[in-house]
């Protein structure tokens, strides 16, 4: 499957090195290509990241990401995330499945963050109202990049990933894109307007993370 | 144990229910004890609820209660909290544990309701700054009455509970009822501030609740 990433840094990273392994054909989309040397943040060097492929796979603008893709999956930080697919012209693709990974988490105040998700506000929304020609589908925002790729590292697997968004097919396809990660609890919350769910989550995501100073956590939903 | 019981509806009652028969001395503290016939929401009338504990429980004023209790159970709804701690004149009753165990659901727009709790705003941190003589501890509010009262109903009691309050002391004092209610994996998250984690999660569970049509549920955090 052709992918394109919007966002390169740890999360964006992450998933293309797992896609890139799965051998799909990846693009990861960053807002200056010629910086392969800088360092963001947590992230290795882009350079780093495509030796770490075997040069598998290319870094590009986010325009050519979106292009490039069957499937788009955004991973830039949930305040830009408009943005950055505005950058990307993503309402110039058509009718294409975007996966939104992201969350609004603003640091500035330093540990914990504010989680700026609330009973009226959503990334995924967002993403979805701006788009309109974009299948979006919330996942993956409710856990650790190496979590996302590797589920089976925490309880063997034993957890919870959520779903949401307004075309059923895409969610399937999306579904089919998380097995092959190792998923196999996958629970359809609904339409997109359920990413409130999964977003405001993370107001208790932040606190278990400092709570249990552990990252590779996730929740299991018992019923 | 002298327990007062704030707010006389389901989570009040099924509460109090369970504490009369682990044997605590309980009154159920409501706004007009004279109305014992009127059935409110979901509850049944607190004549019932009399006859169903076989009369070991006495229902009073919010005042009686707290002035009763040597720990105090806020289980209105969260918007009205503070003030039925007020009617309750429970910043008279000196240095008590006071469990909160509260949400603030907004069902004016019909289901799912919204959440109003946020990056800035919790129950549990209004409640401590309203009333600085009580040890507030929040806990029991990111499930449906029959699970607090019966965790084993649920994957066999194989699910998390949260503790979020400033005082050590308390906490070990509400973890103690929580396990004589059957609960083992009791999380404490930290000081009254990381009432914002499960107070925002019900935002996902709503979704939970909406998508699985089930209220016998909870998460386990996998670590």
């Amino acid at each position: 499957m052709k992918i394109g990433i919007i966002g390169s840094g740890v999360v964006g990273q992450t998933l293309g090195a797992k896609l890139v392994a799965l051998g799909h054909d990846v693009v990861l989309g960053t807002r200056d290509p010629q910086k392969l040397d800088e360092k963001k943040n947590m992230a290795v060097s882009l350079k780093e990241w495509l030796a770490s492929v075997q040069n598998k796979a290319k870094v590009v603008t986010f325009k050519e990401a979106a292009s490039h893709g069957d499937v788009l999956i955004t991973c830039t930080h949930g305040q830009i995330s408009v943005e950055a697919l505005k950058l990307a012209e993503a309402d110039k693709v058509g009718p294409k499945v975007l996966i939104d990974t992201a969350n609004e988490l603003d640091f500035s105040k330093g540990f914990p963050p504010m989680v700026l998700a609330s009973q009226d506000r959503s990334v995924g929304e967002n993403i979805q109202k701006a788009f309109p020609n974009l299948k979006v589908v919330k996942t993956l925002n409710t856990m650790a990049a190496p979590v996302m790729v590797n589920p089976k590292a925490v309880a063997g697997g034993d957890h919870t990933i959520f779903m949401a968004g307004n075309d059923k097919d895409a969610k399937a396809k999306v579904a089919d894109l998380l097995k092959s990660f190792g998923w196999s609890d996958i629970l359809d919350l609904g339409d997109i307007g359920a990413a409130r769910g999964p977003e405001m989550y993370m107001g208790m995501w932040i606190r278990l993370y400092g709570t249990l100073q552990n990252g590779m956590i996730n929740i299991k939903v018992q019923r």
